[in-house]
């Protein structure tokens, strides 16, 4: 028996509306699908995306965007941020995935067709610098870029100054470009307001239920199958290392799932949940193997769950120290998926 | 462009007879290939190690099972560490994967066939109590198990009291069962000694290059894919949370990789190498895309190392703050897999 993810299809496509409705009509929300749609499988939520209304897509690799194609079909555009790396070319014309030029490298190499171009607002990880943008104007212009596009590196704190400097800087940069749509925000900026909205917002996380988007709804449920439970007395010790030592009499159940699984090592102070009962997690996560306190429950059901409605994924991630983004993206391929709604 | 995971198949052949020259000719050497042959590939691993000489190997879930089933044809034996769980049967019968058995509920449900009985010496995570494996003693001996087995919970910690102790309780608890094969130990096990050896060891991590074998062969390169190069100005920032700040002009590169591909986000401290000299990785390790500092470089070739013979899955885990098991298991899904050797 595997553990058993549940992903939302309709929880998802009505994210993306909602965020789609804080920005004005005149401003497209497209898609990010990157990283295998966050891990939820690009082929099954590109195709529910699409029908929902997306028009616009993002990926992060050559062969994502091919994967993408392949699964919704001619239509909507693709966008692939890592642009036109060596041996890219023929896979983007045949799939029809239009690269994000990222650097004059990149634009030199470039030998038609659509494109976007990147501009660096102040993150320096993808981009044309502004002086290489300045010197590039008529390349630039005479390419006829869909989209000129930049990335905010503190939009998930509202209050952060680099925020305005980059809108500053998107502004100041995308002057000499009036006839080209333009992009800044992901998720957080378009949870900064309409001034960062510009022709085309790009949400990702918000759409797979993840902050900063507060008023996601839940996209993932993960239940994991107990294999055998056991009594142990005061004093005895579970798993790796001896890590925990019953304080009493206890009941301890060992669910199928580990970090083979994506569960972080680290996240060993989650729970898992019967309903909406919490089970402790006791001692270490191991590959394929987590061991939980159920002395709590009067039965023990067949499936625990470790991602539900109270348990998401950011509250998983705050057990982890790290972000629900990597929750999400850590998924693994053991798990039996089954997707509901998205018809 | 993706980046590319090369894996080392006589090194992990290498590995597995490194460890059965570690115990006596009568002890037959195992290989655990569960969670995907650790990451690695057991589609893979599995025909290479069969080729090698071995002819029993581990899974943890009758999934695995059968996917290494179809991948080795008929010879060898595979026992399922899970056993024997609600579905599972048919599955386990039709590709001739052996259960291991764990407690008492397990084997009311089990309904003949070979199998295998794992016994609890206090590791309290899978395997009967001593009581039950008493009670049901009669009805063990006549299911006639090809193995009885245990696991340790603190082999990699050679000289903690818990090895000795639960060494005592599987003699203890093996003792009304003269006729039956006998497994106790995994690598560290392997490595802790001829009296944990008894008839099959199974050693897992060290077949993949991990510590506690120290005297691994490395078995996996992972190359990422140079996007594009910057120079940034002293003061300049770089990545999410503005979380590197150049203290000189610097240059950097951008690469294709990201905790979406399993590169722990808590291994920001790594470096990425460039043959043997090492570029530190600079901020935030984001989804899809690594920033690295390459000043130290004079020409930045196409593709950096993270892991590679300096920086070993293990040394990279030590950045993480984890072990190298999870950095093997967490291998992701968008590499470019290379297979050497294996012949």
């Amino acid at each position: 028996m595997q553990a058993k993810l549940t992903i939302d299809l309709d929880a998802i496509c009505k994210n993306w509306r909602a965020l789609d409705a804080l920005s004005g009509q005149t401003v497209e929300t497209a898609a990010v699908i990157k990283a295998d749609a966050y891990g939820l499988g690009a082929d099954v939520v590109g195709p529910a995306l699409k029908t929902a209304g997306v028009k616009t897509f993002f990926v992060a690799q050559a062969e994502e965007g091919v994967v993408l194609r392949q699964a919704i079909g001619a239509g909507p555009r693709i966008f692939n941020f890592s642009g036109l790396m060596a041996g890219d070319a023929a896979a983007l014309a045949e799939y029809d995935v239009i690269p994000v030029l990222n650097s004059a490298e990149q634009i030199a190499a470039f030998t038609g067709g659509p494109c976007a171009v990147q501009f660096d607002t102040g993150m320096n990880r993808l981009g044309m610098e502004p002086a290489d943008a300045a010197r590039l104007r008529d390349e630039i212009t005479a390419l006829a870029p869909e989209l000129i596009l930049s990335h905010l590196a503190c939009a998930d704190e509202p209050a952060h100054k680099m925020n305005a400097a980059q809108l500053a800087e998107f502004v100041a940069m995308t002057a000499s470009f009036p006839k080209i749509k333009k992009s800044l925000s992901a998720t957080g900026g378009v949870l900064l307001g309409g001034d960062f909205h510009f022709d085309i917002t790009r949400p990702g996380i918000g759409l797979y239920g993840g902050l900063p988007f507060e008023n996601a709804a839940p996209v993932v449920q993960l239940d994991l199958p107990v294999i055998q439970t056991r009594e142990v007395k005061t004093g005895e010790t579970v798993g790796y290392g001896n890590s925990w030592t019953a304080q009493k009499p206890s009941k301890i159940a060992t669910v199928s799932g580990g970090y083979a699984d994506g569960i972080l090592r680290s996240a060993a102070s989650a729970s898992l949940f019967a309903d909406d009962i919490a089970c402790p997690v006791i001692g270490r996560i191991s590959m394929d193997l987590i061991t939980v306190d159920v002395s709590g429950l009067e039965t023990v059901p067949p499936m625990l769950s470790l991602l539900n409605s109270v348990q998401t994924v950011d509250v998983l991630a705050g057990h982890a120290g790290t972000i629900g983004y990597e929750i999400l993206t850590g998924l693994g391929a053991r798990y039996k998926r089954r997707y509901i709604g998205g018809s």
